[in-house]
């Protein structure tokens, strides 16, 4: 594709550097930028580049934060003895939607992956061993929310290793089964049978 | 949803202002930002805000570009007796991508659209007749490259009318009919008879 002008060639190629955004959409976000009022691009650009250069991550649970301790870990009504351990930042924010959740949290930065060269000490492994094995800890319970893939799964394995040495610490994993809405018929073979496995007793 | 950060929140809110960008995919595309390098940051935003401070528009056809006159108009070597009128710079784009196209152009900014509230006095219509029209004026063809929906034949329309007087002047419209490598039967009925009425006899 080529362009009339250089500073939109520039704009379209950075565009289409974002994951999951070809040439044709970054041309069609360039020229609406270009119709909208100047003040959107000023915003946009600023906004950007001020989450960019000013975040912070919390150092107790490596989430996002616009402090030095974030807003869950520094909440005294959640309770602490119960850490929940995610990828990334975008299940703390799911799982936070849920409004089921009042533990907090621990973020890994990613998973276990050989073949994209992560390994353990490219996480945020090493510092949830330490929170969970010091003298003044206060978990009890640390829950692995890692999502079920091959790579989610081996992070999940490692860490129980790492962490089976801790008495006074249960680990748990988030629950596997039909999601709600599912159909069972649709369901893959190794979730259903895992949902009857583990099948929940209802209370009398 | 909630965000860990204001300043994740604000750019969220300030991506998803664009087209075609929910905040689900804005999200990813600002932790995206957070997990690049901070250089990618500093390059997308200082694009953004160069293209859209900076840009220009061609004195003579309204096309983007960056100087006072565009590299298509300062172009000797280019047939200016023939101007094909698009409705956006897009167009300009694709029609250059084809390689076939030797003319000039003159760019509309957009389509008559009563809805939209923009009427014939938005659009560079009047310096398009001023153009044909001037005494020195080379222009012999015109060509109407605009999309066969209801606002483009609208605006066609109304242009051929404001044309007419113009006798060195031709008015032509780019060629409907069946795409290349489109199946007959598939095709809607508007077109289908349209390709027929207006058929190309075979050289002999």
């Amino acid at each position: 594709m080529e362009f009339p002008s250089k500073l939109i060639e520039n704009a379209v190629g950075e565009l289409a550097r974002l994951p999951g955004i070809g040439r044709k959409t970054a041309l069609r976000l360039a020229l609406h930028l270009l119709k909208a009022e100047m003040d959107t691009t000023a915003t946009l650009a600023e906004a950007l580049a001020k989450m960019r250069f000013e975040i912070t991550y919390c150092k107790t649970c490596h989430s996002i934060s616009d402090s030095e301790e974030c807003g869950i870990c520094a909440n005294k009504l959640r309770d602490h003895s119960l850490v929940c351990v995610v990828s990334d930042v975008r299940d703390v924010i799911a799982i936070e939607n849920t409004g089921q959740y009042k533990g907090v949290y621990h973020v890994l930065g990613g998973v276990i992956s050989p073949i994209e060269g992560i390994g353990p000490s490219d996480l945020h492994i090493d510092s949830l061993v330490e929170r969970a094995a010091a003298e003044d800890s206060e978990v009890r319970e640390i829950i692995l929310a890692i999502s079920p893939t091959m790579e989610g799964d081996t992070t999940a394995f490692y860490l129980s290793r790492r962490l089976r040495d801790l008495p006074q610490v249960h680990i748990s994993t988030i629950a596997r089964g039909i999601p709600m809405g599912g159909e069972l018929e649709y369901a893959d073979e190794i979730t259903l049978g895992r949902s009857i496995v583990e099948r929940l007793r209802q209370a009398r």
